[in-house]
């Protein structure tokens, strides 16, 4: 009897990589290359080398910024001056000796195409993350996250301190200097302001009153007093490329009592979630906590009589690196447990068209026994 | 004889087209949809309707914000609870009965496979635009990139002004109010200022002495007087999304006779090239006008005896509108005729690793008879 050899398929794992995107797109090429452009460059990984291709025009500050063991090739070895439309993956793949790759789910199709039409397999990564290293931080990724985060608190104390250094005009808005304070006015101020300090913020949320009650509504127009002002502020550093990302709750001058009972429950869903975190739980386990506590403190989530959700109706969290939204996620849909080294945010909320939103938001790192906050600030509801 | 009934294939741009990105990475779907947010969400136009398919978080919002037209429909009804990683764009494609979809080139390869796989085909777009109407800007669009290119210039001036302010020390080296002026200060203090015009800049270049003979390094560390300081400007309307785009090569104090020569040269490619720009010339034509009178000037493009490329070797210039680099491109590549409504910049440069960099750069519409220039400042070399 004749065994039949068995074709054994080869883990994609071991594929080598490719890449091809610019920076602002792939948080994964940043993070492999080391380097920063605006315009689209190639990476690749094979058993043999780590490596970027880049234009003439970016080699000298490619050659300056890429990580340590990651060659830097100019790329125009790889264009035939006669067929300038022609892939240079493919020219690279032929050069290499390539014959299939490994490429990321937002790998662009037509790449994909020609790459295939030229005899070169390609396999779409499937699982949730083309470098799972990503999720778990090194001490010098959570050392970038938390300069980041440092940011944020800074321009979140001015926020605090223009609220306390507003005044109450006579129809119940907020001014400053003299002026009705805006949420326009503070997105643009504080922005300016992150610039200043090596960062860029955009769609900074400030948003007042019933505006709150949607989680992503940046917030326009006058701030009024007695009402919820939901402060979210999320900077990235234009030097490391890590996010800052934190979420404040103010009332400036004297809150409802449902606005109070609220806020109670947010905090309170924030510490439990805080308390169970650590290596091991999973997403799906931090939710329900933080989600428990609200609807035990009488803020069920569900659908309004306007027909909209209201509750508590987005996830607990989510990783926050390269990308301000990134794996693991604290949500219903992530079974799986975190690692240490993950940093996530913590984030509950509660939104009701009828009076607005109340979201307290730090960040966290996870580790074997618990967590490590990278916030200082106190979650507080009233500025007098 | 029985005719045999021949099969034509249909016109790819008949199918239906599907986007799938956030608009940050797809200024194809901003201007599609109208409709900013910078997590994933679905575009598709069918002959029936246009309709973007976005997260219940973003309902509200992009119902406020999405172009005239545009149906905005709320994508949970297309997830299924017990089976939360399927494609919506699958189930859309199955309620929808779309069995053959128009997709962008940089469509995510995973959704390609996903509706591949259940049967849906997916068709690349080869053409080098998706809507190739984005090239030729509407009279609002231009207003838009007017708006952008006025706040462009005010800060141009700013910097201008520092110039003008700023005293020469004994070291050579500018001083403004009492400290070393540096490309840092530069670039965190003015993208700030844009902030607080309500405009996003990043990565802009104050690039002096040798360093502006890069054309993509940001600059670095203090400005030397006598040498010249290449700014290239570049803001997005937090609004609008139009970007604008401008650069100034200014040296404070006295220039070289060389770098008096080159920025002479570079005043008449410029103005050469805006003379013969008009509906009908190619973008390559345009390239090589310019091209040519640096040549004639003296000012050879080619390699240095360092081995690196030197002299004019980029293009004349790219489409701004959306992104800040889109089609047409004024380049050798380019062998298309420009169209009216084209908004392009023109920016020749020269280049010399022993002195640094000039770069002139003005936005222009292109006319059935020439150009409409959005630009009103003058080029000038020497800041007293």
């Amino acid at each position: 009897m004749t065994q039949k050899k068995q074709k054994s398929s080869p883990d994609p794992k071991t594929f080598p990589k490719l890449i091809i995107a610019s920076t602002e797109e792939s948080a994964d090429l940043l993070y492999a290359g080391g380097f920063n452009a605006p315009d689209e460059f190639l990476y690749y990984e094979t058993a043999e080398e780590k490596c970027i291709v880049v234009s003439p025009l970016e080699y000298a500050r490619a050659a300056g910024e890429a990580n340590p063991g990651v060659r830097v090739i100019e790329r125009s070895q790889f264009i035939d001056k006669e067929k300038p439309g022609e892939s240079i993956a493919v020219r690279l793949s032929l050069a290499l000796g390539v014959d299939h790759w490994l490429v990321p789910g937002r790998f662009p199709l037509i790449e994909a195409e020609k790459l295939r039409s030229a005899g070169i397999e390609v396999t779409c990564c499937q699982a949730d993350s083309f470098f799972p290293e990503r999720e778990r931080k090194t001490a010098a990724e959570v050392k970038a996250i938390r300069q980041s985060q440092a940011a944020t608190e800074e321009i979140m104390r001015e926020f605090r301190q223009i609220l306390i250094d507003s005044k109450i005009n006579a129809r119940g808005y907020l001014e400053f200097h003299g002026k009705v304070l805006t949420s326009d006015f503070l997105r643009m101020e504080l922005e300016g302001n992150f610039k200043r300090m090596g960062y860029t913020a955009s769609r900074t949320i400030f948003a007042p009153g019933r505006q709150g009650a949607e989680p992503h509504n940046l917030g326009s127009g006058p701030i009024p007093a007695d009402e919820p002002i939901v402060a979210d502020i999320f900077p990235r550093s234009d030097t490391t490329g890590y996010w800052g990302d934190m979420t404040r709750t103010y009332v400036k001058g004297k809150a409802s009592p449902v606005v109070k009972r609220a806020f109670k429950a947010v905090l309170k869903a924030s510490e439990a979630a805080k308390k169970i975190l650590h290596a091991g739980v999973t997403g799906a386990e931090a939710h329900q906590t933080a989600a428990d506590v609200l609807t035990q403190a009488g803020f069920p989530t569900g659908c309004g009589r306007d027909g909209k959700p209201c509750g508590f109706f987005h996830g607990l969290g989510h990783g926050v690196g390269l990308e301000i939204h990134e794996n693991p996620r604290l949500s219903p849909l992530n079974p799986h447990p975190l690692k240490s080294g993950n940093v996530v945010s913590v984030e509950p909320g509660l939104y009701y068209s009828n009076w607005g939103g109340i979201r307290l938001e730090d960040l966290v790192v996870i580790t074997a026994k618990g967590i490590q906050c990278l916030n200082t600030m106190e979650m507080e509801l009233e500025i007098p």
